[in-house]
């Protein structure tokens, strides 16, 4: 078997190459070539840990395995390490042996701005010019990085909860030589496309923080009862998503499901558009809504990439079992 | 991180071994100090495979983790691997990091074989003499070879539906020094023990092919439709399980609950007569039955074992993540 170790990961894992496996395997997921497999979440009682696996198969990109590890609170603080910590592992779907283990926790930050990323190319209008962020914590700048390379943005908005950590955004908006503002909720409207990615129990983004042609992103919401955007924006938007499933009951639609604003039949996979079987943004004027909820397949995706990467660079570390 | 390799385990993996991790973790299960996940099973559609998780944590024993892999019907005539193919991962509990990968192979059938032998050591009368099998394919030589240990038995009796696998049975009590008598169902009467291990969708054993005063250790039944022992069989003893909720629902006791003959509340946890909590066996004439349904626990429990011994004979493979 083959081992990618997380130290060598930030240098084997580009944007462009997550970017390529978290698109294809969305299409894959549309076509039906690719499913997940029910999550397990255990929070264990033991140093405020959720733990748990998200799995899948991809026929087509012959993916099989599962990202196993979660969140500990207090690792940062006792350990001096991050507090989501998880782990990839790859089987071979004509054996079922172990064929490889991916470190997890570099490609899940990468993952998750792919799926954004993903999401920008195929839903904001080509003419998109000012990018809005919601959030400025450390995935804030992953999602940032990846967004300025889908569309020739000039300026960089952003608010946070906590004002000076916009300082992260500002900071990634320079590396790509662009100006940076500051803006309050209302300043928002400003932005062609928005990305939220807050860990907010709350409504943060209403309806009339956005333009008529917005596409908004919406990557925090993974869990019952949190919320980024109001249910009436995500009412007024049109809906897509990683997985809808998902979506509707632990995503950023949960609430307009709940208030009885929207039906599962209004979300549409992603993977739909990428495919060509969904036509996308249809106007202009439309505002378009991805909820990224983040399912294993991504995982999956992007650690096989990993171990292509991995062995190409000799930097793979290959086991005998 | 630790590696235990597959080809290791044989030479590492002690009866005795098995049998103390699983009494310890059928203990901890019991007192609340173990539990298991929801099992993730899934016929991925690809090679008539079975894939899947059994996941756990023992904050007693310090275990997290999981067991992933699953059934490739086709491995023996298409690669010449076993068709059952798993390897566990163990996580650390303090930070949520990847502490051990060890294959799950051998280990599994040892864990099974634990298991029957956990519940004859708890259960069989003492003076049990006559050990008798129902099956005999490869996983009824690790059961039988482990029974053999528990009490001074005189004489091994087996019946097959195929009589000719008879053999395998016969060989294992040979090893012991004991001899081996092939019968039909009705002198299975004449065991005081008796282990049912096969892939039966129908009863097998019956009420009266069972003498009063019996252990018998239901250890094929895994899945909803399996079924080795009557219903009636099971309503007429005194039930054990390693997990309840699996034991009514994809355990032997399933039929017995479906017909109404039996309740959730009469399958007790045989870590409770492990732990002294629950009396065990009343009479010498009660028929005790163990539902033995395997869970991820005892997988990690051994794998945890494994973990020490390969350190400590110096086979572990040790990797700089």
């Amino acid at each position: 078997m083959i081992i990618v170790p997380e130290r060598a990961i930030p240098d084997l894992l580009t944007r462009d190459a997550s970017y390529k496996a978290v698109e294809n395997v969305f299409a894959a997921m549309a076509s039906g070539d690719a499913y997940n497999f029910p999550v397990i979440r255990e929070s264990i009682g033991h140093q405020d840990a959720l733990y748990g696996f998200k799995g899948g198969f991809d026929r087509v990109g012959g993916s099989l395995g599962l990202k196993a590890g979660g969140y500990w609170p207090h690792n940062l603080d006792t350990h001096g390490i991050i507090n989501h910590q998880s782990t990839v592992f790859l089987f071979d779907p004509d054996t079922g042996m172990v064929r490889a283990m991916v470190g997890g926790n570099y490609s899940t930050a990468l993952r998750t701005a792919a799926a954004s990323s993903v999401s920008i190319n195929h839903l904001a209008r080509k003419d998109a010019r000012v990018m809005g962020m919601v959030g400025a914590g450390h995935q804030a700048g992953f999602q940032l990085r990846a967004a300025l390379e889908q569309r020739p943005f000039e300026k960089v908005i952003g608010w946070n909860y906590h004002p000076e950590m916009l300082a992260n955004l500002e900071k990634v908006a320079a590396e790509a030589g662009l100006p940076f503002e500051a803006v309050d909720l209302d300043g928002l409207a400003e932005a062609d496309v928005i990305i939220t990615i807050t860990s907010s129990f709350a409504p943060i983004l209403l309806e009339h923080h956005v333009s008529p042609g917005t596409h908004i992103a919406c990557m925090g919401t993974d869990t019952k009862g949190k919320q980024e955007a109001s249910a009436d924006l995500v009412a007024r938007a049109t809906l897509f998503t990683d997985e809808v499933a998902q979506s509707i009951s632990i995503g950023e639609c949960q609430h307009a499901i709940a208030a009885g604003l929207i039906t599962e039949a209004d979300v549409s996979q992603i993977g739909a558009v990428i495919n060509g079987s969904h036509p996308g943004r249809h106007s202009a004027d439309e505002i378009t809504l991805f909820d990224g909820t983040g399912v294993g397949l991504q995982d999956l995706a992007v650690s096989a990439a990993l171990v292509d990467l991995a062995v190409e660079k000799g930097v793979a570390i290959e086991v005998d079992l």
